[in-house]
């Protein structure tokens, strides 16, 4: 059935990450080199698929494309056309549009759709697939929350970041005898805080998966100035929360215009601790967005080219409704069938958390 | 009478920032290797002048020491020896205590004082000096606002972070069509927001010299947008501010526990125009305390060096009450009597203004 | 039967890689806080165990040292106590000085030695382990080329350092239409050259493993040059050499002082392309000792501290004569008898060698 | 008369450096937005002039390509219209073939010339002026050797570049005690080998204006030693070289394809050093093109844009036959008459020089 591929289209979605553009550059070279597919990309992920918004891919589109952070594809948030906005008599109402998408692949003689993007974009990836469209799935995720590999691209060059800034805030911290919280990405999964954490010598990491107790925290920093150390260093996962039943120093700013941006778990966190330490400034420094941004990193540059030459092969191999992935030093892949909320968190008692335990991290858990 | 010079003490006041390690690094080599000069460094600035709190100073104390943001000598803020905060029968009263800073220097048979430090602690300098002590000044501001100087170390290390993180939120801004916001040092002089929104290719840059008009940003965003760029990108100084009588679509957040730092300029310029742009989403980053910290850049360790083998030659010279300064491609020096209050600020009329105007960068103003 | 440790001793061998340091903190800081032992280091490898120069680790020792490249316990090549070259009535004969090396550490009260090398290091290790000594390996090699784990510290910098060297010279390359080559290391394995030259889109590789055809890479030049790319990027191990039987255009000079380091293959290929390609220049770089020092990178800063978190795991429960390893993601260890010899080159028919070529790079084999 | 421009051209000549792109971009945007001129860029220097070829520079086209580094005009070595080499009858004859590029300009109705490039690069520049054509000069060279201007862009990125590979060398040589040189560039004006030898904390520095004495190196070395500074770092300028009257100790490799390439003076040095120290290992790295490519630093990209708009308003002013220059903190210009042969080397009794000495570097002289 694959002898009949003749032109593939690719999409990004959600937010976007470093290795987006790698990927598309690998899946582009190899399609046209190796299998002479023609290859489009449309733009801004599903909603280009609505609406047939799509530009060609060529050798010479994609050339310098590799070290580039984004994604000239665009990418949106949150366009799922199974339960797609759209206007009818003046009103928005949700509508499954997914058949259109379909019918404009058709048009175009689209014969197979590589989709790259997190758990949300990869979940109608999976519902296209059911509905007989020949897909394969890229995994995308900053996080490195997806269950069914071991990583994804953009994890490492966020990493690095946010390494590198604790790094920077050594110095000052070391300078003023200052608590620095770094504020990092992790919703769910608080794999760059532990993995920064470590490289950058944090003495506090706070995860989502371990809540936190303030006075385990407090009892760190006073051991730490007892010992000589009069600075600390936290790092905490933007989705890091207090153990429940534990009295809540402060709380987070609910009447600013954008509570989360404005009034994050690092900042409250500096709030509470400033309040019981009297003798140390503590000062928190959100990463955000630097950490998604920018050059790729050498292992997702590599990562992203092996992940699209994987995706061309299973295209070329027929077996659609797959999504690759990296086992150990091995790409591979899995039915999107079985990655969907399959999702992965910090495992508590794994290694990685003992290792930082065990060169005196504490967790507050 | 410089001749009868055998031992001087440095220290380190204010905000820590790169290039005050090298700086101690050049003075301590140059006043051993030249002079034969005993070094100390006094801890916390000027409260361990008060404490008589050092450290010796030696060619092996400073060896590797070249490239380390921070200070080995630590700082503190607002140590002011001629109004200093002191307990006395169990209540805490302002007093100059610098007779015994003075006493304290004299029982080490310290012969000369260099204070590195900015507008703040070079004022105390300049007070030492009018009591008789022989103090050399060495200028430091991030925000590269002391007039008598052309640059001062940090002020670059800034820029260059600054312009790398604008390079990092341009790929997603792309990406996501997005208006990105930068958040910058420079509370009354708005140089690291300038020289990084040039460097760092900004649409709109918004300075403390120049008040904005919010609707001048939204009409460059618009502008934008007609043009096919659906992307902007905004540095803003921490001390921008709206212009007088425009109607400030937001307050900045006050009744949260720390509003400068939780509701900054960047934020309620995001919250601001995303109240007036419905289609384009807009994400600020305050870039904090990464402005100070970690690996020293090249041209601070230089300009650091330079500075610091200067303030020696001054105290080899006897020429005391001076600052060491930059002109041009020289280095120089300026009593510490015109130092003192003479700050600068960005010209509005001046040559880096007009050249960013000359690219099509927006001051809003 | 480890319930008797009381002292641990370690030591780094051959040429020093980033992620020294961070094993020697994580050991030391591990092996403090879990089971109180005491640490020294013996410094400058199997030297220092020879002459009983040590110096102890301590918290403080080890404090800051996570992120710098180089080894604070400094290192020698190529010394092998079972074959040991010392002073002998006025002559340098060859002995086995190992009793003297395990006196030394009796006398001491070592109770375990980890030894953190390459190959000839690991290879002393397993025969002092052979002699009751209880060791643990460390692996190190900056080429990746043992067999028995999947990466080691110090690989991952240099292939960092290597990709930021193409994405440098690519600039030029395209400016001037030239042809680049960079040596990197990699004498018998080629993996640095594979992955930064798939990271850095290098058009050719050149492996030890896969001696190349000069005719295959003048075809590829010109095969660009027919597709409007008129430049092309090169990245050639050190070890990489020509087919059998093809003619060598030129040969390395061999009566320069350091044939090796004046004319190494790199330079050869050169002078070998000028030869052909008329119209083109041709620049050849040499990345040379660029690789191994400065920063870790945070993946390195990782392994080195799970590797070194795992040793003192290993003597806490007894598994003497063991390396630490890497298999997919999680930390193991190997008999030191099965690590030596076990050594690792780049499959010709692996996913990474594949993948090169579905993107275009020629190896020329 | 300038009222009448309405097309500019442009061409990069010489070797590439960073800053080239960013110049490009500032002078089109500034051009176009400001005076609506249309602009087009020969290619490859003045062989495009001559050949006629160029391409529409428009906003699109700068957009992106103010960090890159190298020329997206492409740039040519040693191309002098007035001393061309053209086939004549199957002949190659030099000719003066200026005639043909101003009639390819008037052709193509180009009212201003722009052109960016060294000393080689402003004489025809020069020459064309003095044919009637307006012509502004943009001043590029790496090494910094030009005297009418204070600094050139190129040279602060290459700086920074020879000032992170000391870093880096810096690990390897404390780890090993040995004698680490690198090479970088600087033919005649020993500018980046003064200031990263300042920057990465050089022992040694050698510089073409200051003829080196292998004695006094080794002297600087031993001093070292009985210190306890058992390594060295030595930064020397390709131009370097040995007093007239020592004993060479060994030559330059002189029979090999490239005698500069294979044999410079890092390695001459190396092998000379080796012949004397016996008991410290030499190594010698050659920077070379690393020093031209990659990313541009920040101070080089505001270089480059303030050069590029002044350019601009000097053709908007018509003040032809003048280049752009940067005076102390000012942006100014001089005639192209006066800049020619105007070159410039390090003063060995100027500040740096004696900064340098004060903190114990030795420059062998």
């Amino acid at each position: 059935m694959q002898h009949n591929i003749k032109k593939i289209a690719l999409l990004t979605g959600g937010g976007d990450c470093p290795g987006l553009n790698a990927t598309i550059r690998a899946i582009t070279k190899s399609a046209i080199l190796n299998y002479g597919y023609e290859v489009i990309g449309y733009k801004f992920g599903y909603r280009g698929l609505y609406n047939n918004d799509f530009m060609p891919l060529t050798l010479e589109t994609v050339s310098d494309l590799l070290p580039k952070g984004g994604t000239i594809l665009y990418s949106s948030n949150k366009d799922n056309l199974f339960d797609y906005s759209v206007e009818e008599n003046g009103k928005v109402v949700k509508k499954d549009v997914s058949d259109i998408a379909i019918e404009n692949m058709k048009k175009e003689h689209v014969d197979a759709l590589v989709v790259i993007g997190g758990d949300g974009t990869l979940t109608s990836a999976r519902d296209f697939a059911r509905k007989g469209v020949n897909v394969i799935g890229v995994p995308k995720t900053i996080d490195n929350d997806l269950g069914s590999t071991d990583t994804t691209f953009g994890f490492n060059t966020a990493t690095e970041i946010a390494t590198e800034a604790l790094d920077r805030l050594t110095t000052t911290a070391q300078s003023h005898h200052r608590i620095m919280i770094l504020e990092v990405m992790g919703r769910n999964a608080g794999f760059i805080a532990l993995e920064s954490g470590i490289a950058g010598s944090a003495d506090i990491i706070l995860l989502p998966e371990m809540p936190y107790d303030i006075k385990k925290i407090i009892d760190k920093i006073n051991q730490r100035k007892r010992e000589g150390n009069l600075f600390t260093i936290i790092v905490v996962a933007e989705g890091a929360k207090e153990k429940d039943g534990n009295i809540v120093v402060s709380k987070i700013v609910s009447d600013s215009p954008d509570p989360i941006r404005l009034g994050g778990i690092g900042n409250k966190l500096a709030a509470d601790i400033e309040k019981i330490i009297k003798d140390q400034e503590v000062r928190c420094t959100v990463l955000g967005h630097l950490q998604r941004g920018g050059n790729t990193c050498t292992f997702d540059r590599i990562l992203s080219t092996r992940y699209g030459v994987a995706a061309v092969e299973l295209i070329n191999e027929g077996k659609f409704g797959n999504m690759v992935a990296l086992k150990g030093t091995k790409i591979t892949y899995s039915s999107l069938e079985d990655v969907i909320g399959n999702n992965k968190v910090v495992d508590k008692e794994g290694e990685l958390v003992n290792v930082a335990k065990k060169i005196g991290v504490c967790f507050a858990d």
